[in-house]
């Protein structure tokens, strides 16, 4: 991209760092995007280092993108979104750290993420990708739904669809439940010949290997496999309570985001899927939101 | 105990390795218990040295508490039966050992429980402590129902219980599920004050933590609470339903063993209760019965 006529006086960027990668973008007073790059994982709550380290690498790609010097990383006034920093104690490590920006802005990934979605307005998002939870902003008061993490929670995300599955497909191996659709392609897809080989595979395996098993599950329950569509529909029905429970009257905006988007959205209850409106901007441009926000509210 | 009169040319070690510990006991050849050593972890499949080491651990213990000297390791039979090496890759493992024993006959921690229960015959057991099982040996013949682990199997398990539990606490403490007797109790037993604390406790935590909550669910159970019904009853059906596709015409012997027996015992189906018998012997005197059988066959 070019960058003749950048001010430099006054550069965003913007972050979404998550589990498996960290995306930032270098936009200027305007809000043009000038360049975009994007970092390894940074969640602090999976590694402070790793996260620092995925920032800063990707401030420096998405400076590069621009064709901006390096050096200009200690002009950058940043607003970042990290997953994990809803824990109180990721997030004051993050905020111990002594980064090379000129300023930083530290919040949540659903914070970013909903402020982008509505445009730095009020809202509320439900997100369903590897993970799933809600999460609202009206008036200043936040409302946190889920986002309690794998194995335990994070009910209708694609590491909980791909979990489910696995159990039942287990159990219908081995006779306990009826035969279904998904046991031969999950074999399959997996390289294994039989349930002995299939434990073998998934043991230990974390919440991004799980989510990856999740269109076996939608593809059996579009073919109405019983056992799919019962995985489907509770985690489906968990996402719809969500939203019920995040709605207010008069009715807020509400987008549901997350790499399983499509997929879930048709399994969705019909009041939900009512309410629901496409996002404005991604994440990262949230983070520039919030960044800009919080400058304003310094003067 | 006193070892004067032993005939050490012919000494039998009964081992029963898991996941957190490794149980071995000194047996002469009529069958008297002379000495026990309980070792580390014996579970292969999280690391075939730590198995190793606990196993000569706990067989130099029992030898010791049988007053028997160090150096007779190397006169013992072994009878050893270690969780995980239902996996091939892990017998393979455990069977390039060079071991410091006279003899070792290695099998699984399946099959030394089934013919400790039934003394050498056949017959099924089912297992609920921290995972779960079904498991039977019938002329020769081997069925394995479950032992697929956490967090994607071993339904009805202590882990299993442990786990919806959590998941049922945080749907409940974030409003989407009705209130549960389990929710403060969960917090309280964990030092948790609220649902962001209880996130942070249950993060990354084994099989072995999930296991350690089990009870709240069969309190709450006791007490009619709806949430730990729902968990009890669909973990006991499975338990059962496993019993089911275990026993034959005419019936076969039948136990329920492992740390939940007394809790589990009493949610089965009444058809199972009325075929379960209690085992004879534990574990590690079936893995001498096992080393008693391959020597007998040898001849």
């Amino acid at each position: 991209m070019v960058a003749n006529s950048v001010d430099t006086n006054r550069l965003y960027l913007g972050v979404d760092g998550g589990g498996s990668k960290c995306k930032a973008i270098v936009v200027d007073t305007t809000g043009v995007v000038l360049g975009t790059g994007i970092g390894g994982p940074a969640n602090p709550f999976h590694g402070v280092e790793q996260a620092m380290t995925s920032i800063v690498d990707s401030a420096y790609l998405a400076l590069s993108d621009a064709n901006l010097p390096a050096k200009l990383i200690s002009e950058l006034v940043v607003g970042m979104g990290l997953a994990g920093v809803n824990l109180p104690s990721m997030y004051e490590a993050m905020l111990q750290w002594q980064h090379p920006f000129r300023k930083l802005f530290l919040t949540t990934d659903l914070h970013i993420a909903c402020l982008g979605a509505h445009e730095g307005n009020d809202g509320a998002i439900m997100i369903t990708g590897t993970g799933s939870c809600g999460y609202s902003r009206i008036d200043g008061e936040t409302t946190i739904i889920g986002a309690h993490g794998f194995p335990h929670g994070d009910i209708g995300s694609g590491a909980w669809l791909g979990l489910q599955a696995v159990t039942k497909v287990l159990t219908s191996l081995d006779g306990l439940e009826q035969d279904s659709a998904m046991n031969q392609t999950m074999l399959k897809y997996l390289n294994c010949e039989n349930d002995l080989q299939l434990v073998e595979m998934v043991a230990k395996k974390p919440a991004s290997f799980f989510a990856k098993l999740a269109f076996i599950v939608f593809d059996a329950a579009e073919q109405q496999d019983p056992l799919a569509l019962s995985i489907v529909e509770v985690g489906a029905s968990y996402i719809s309570n969500v939203a019920r429970s995040l709605q207010l009257a008069p009715p807020i905006r509400m987008s549901l985001i997350g790499g399983l988007t499509p997929k879930v959205m048709a399994w969705l209850a019909a009041d939900v899927k009512g309410w629901l409106q496409p996002p404005v901007s991604p994440p990262e441009m949230g983070a520039v939101i919030y960044a800009k926000q919080q400058i304003e509210s310094e003067i």
